[in-house]
């Protein structure tokens, strides 16, 4: 029943600015108004990138927002920190114990040193095989991305045409860390990071926060008229190297994760209106339709192409721009699109805003997709 | 209805090793049997120590316990990981989503440079006051101590009793760091750490893990005969920095704690038949005492003096050796007290049994009180 973000970007402000912005946002957003005092538990998701020399940054939390006392939790599932984290606050309030939850999501990726930098990235993949073998989080999905071109036969452009859509949509938010279009030469002309991935292929490191406040559903109409409902949520877990799963292409965990999520919402694929996917490269956008379910094994990179995927398209993903131009500060992503999400069922998205959304699937992935999380929002 | 808990201390074995041997050994102790297919969430408590290399820890308990696919969530909330880990655990059970649930706490201290270890155990308290004026964690306990003496004009002898009678706990117990008794001497003229705290007055840096496996109340008898049931769990936060803190005597995260536990677990201090409580320096036992309930502030060190808080006395504290004996795998504690009271609700604590015991309550702290959960338990 209410949402807040700050701006994503190579930012200024510390992690405690970030944090504040984000949940001050999300009281504003409340139509009738809540208290802090009714806040009755509070989760963070974050990987303390670089340590921002701050542990135990929950407590951070609890004093940022305003309400020292309240037990808060840190949860940390590296890119899928705010989906699990989503996920723990539904369940403290489905299990009775309160009915209005803080959820927050922030990760100061910039000012530290590029070795630290690297280090955190790589950590969150698997380190005893890939890391040691050298390998980036990109060159991980620049083999995915390989041996999923070769075994469907897709056109690589298609890569540089999902950078191009998502930067569309992002040349359209507020928040984003890149508001500006992108030609189709200039994504397939950037410098090589991980072939067949360019520059323009990859998501940036970014600082930013995001908040939800999450109510009982019997509650809502008293914080406002327009209530946002999670109708469902689901996760799941995979190997953490990718060369211990029978196929690189396919991502276990989010399937796990997306059936959980359609059982417990009761709903069908026909009845989403949009996603929003976690893009950290373009090529996981692809692996998301079809492990999502909304296309078959090869099929996704057809579907993109025809521009089924497009803001104004049959299938709109990414309306906020994705990770790749939004922007990806790691504990806040799962956190920024619910929050794309209430936005959009509210229709408060603005010059993105996609006619007539009514419910949208969200999907957040950990490392190389060791762990994923799917949530299911309509609008009341 | 299981619990599984390595040896503590300094051991050669690694995080991944650890976690199995005590997800084993949970597997094993339910005495009818449970399957790996039947749990449907897992939580990992630990601040991933020194990095171990290894990000993303979640997966690689859902790896090391044998179940790729489940949803696995790491929480990190300081050395209150483990409470807070549970008590997500039964959010999970109890908002209905599965009826079988693994938590397990785990920390790999040792085999870290000392520049490092320094490191992480500092970012567990406050940065930009204490750690910046070069405070260690034993300081601000010091600093604690050294008030709550002064203000109660209590004998600092008491704190070396602490440490006597919870070595005493330890030497019976086969899990324990340190399984040997000190002399009241030896505590009080070993080397000084941060006056009045020397040596013997803080929990030594150990390896170790434990894992508990919680299930739905009425599904309990399917896996044993003597279930031990989860009564109540609360949890709190307080300011990061002590010196934000009306009194640095009192943490405000225990009584936030102790008040949502008892409130929902209906049940009277006077039921509890013994408590575990987060020594990690022997001050920190006489503030739990106080701050639980179970003593008027400054009459914890009497209680302490008489002998009621040793195994044989009215209020046993810390059965299993505490903190200060047992040792203290951050990560780990939380869960390991549960397995505490796991064994002692099943008078399966051998040589330690406290008779008759019935009802238990543990005590996890994080940081200089900056969180805490309290969790009662109860023999079937």
């Amino acid at each position: 029943m209410g949402a807040g973000h700050t701006r994503f970007g190579a930012l200024e402000a510390g992690p405690r600015d970030l944090i504040r912005g984000a949940v001050d946002a999300a009281f504003a957003s409340v139509d009738k108004g809540a208290d802090r005092v009714e806040v009755g538990e509070a989760y963070l998701a974050t990987l303390g990138f670089g340590g921002w020399q701050i542990g135990h940054s929950a407590a951070v939390l609890a004093e940022e927002a305003g309400m020292t006392g309240v037990p808060t939790t840190r949860v940390e599932n590296a890119c899928a920190s705010g989906g699990f984290a989503i996920r723990a606050a539904v369940d403290a309030i489905v299990s009775g114990r309160t009915d209005l939850v803080l959820v927050a999501g922030l990760e100061k990726m910039t000012d530290v040193t590029s070795a630290r930098r690297r280090y955190w990235l790589g950590v969150s993949g698997d380190t005893e095989w890939e890391r040691a073998a050298g390998v980036t989080f990109a060159g991980v999905y620049g083999l995915i991305a390989s041996r999923y071109l070769a075994e469907h036969r897709v056109d690589p452009a298609v890569l540089a045409e999902i950078a191009v859509k998502n930067h569309e949509n992002g040349a359209l938010n507020p928040y984003a860390h890149f508001q500006k279009r992108i030609r189709l030469e200039e994504a397939q002309g950037a410098p090589r990071v991980a072939d067949p991935l360019g520059l323009l292929d990859c998501c940036p490191v970014s600082d930013g926060a995001a908040a939800l406040l999450l109510c009982a559903p019997d509650a809502a109409r008293r914080y406002t008229d327009a209530p946002v409902y999670v109708d469902g949520v689901g996760a799941g877990s995979d190997r953490l190297a990718i060369q211990e799963r029978p196929d690189i292409t396919r991502f276990g965990a989010t399937r796990w994760a997306v059936d959980g999520a359609l059982r417990s919402a009761k709903v069908e694929r026909s009845e989403i209106s949009f996603l929003e996917v976690h893009d950290c490269f373009t090529i996981a956008e692809l692996l998301a339709l079809e492990d999502l379910g909304f296309a078959e094994p090869g099929e996704a990179a057809r579907l993109t192409h025809e521009g089924a995927t497009r803001r104004t398209g049959r299938l709109p993903v990414n309306p906020d721009g994705g990770l790749k131009a939004k922007g990806h500060p790691m504990g806040a992503t799962g956190v920024s699109q619910a929050h794309e999400a209430f936005l959009q069922l509210r229709s408060a998205a603005g010059a993105r805003q996609i006619p007539g959304a009514s419910r949208a699937l969200t999907h957040n992935v950990g490392g190389a997709g060791a762990t994923a999380t799917v949530t299911i929002f309509s609008a009341g």
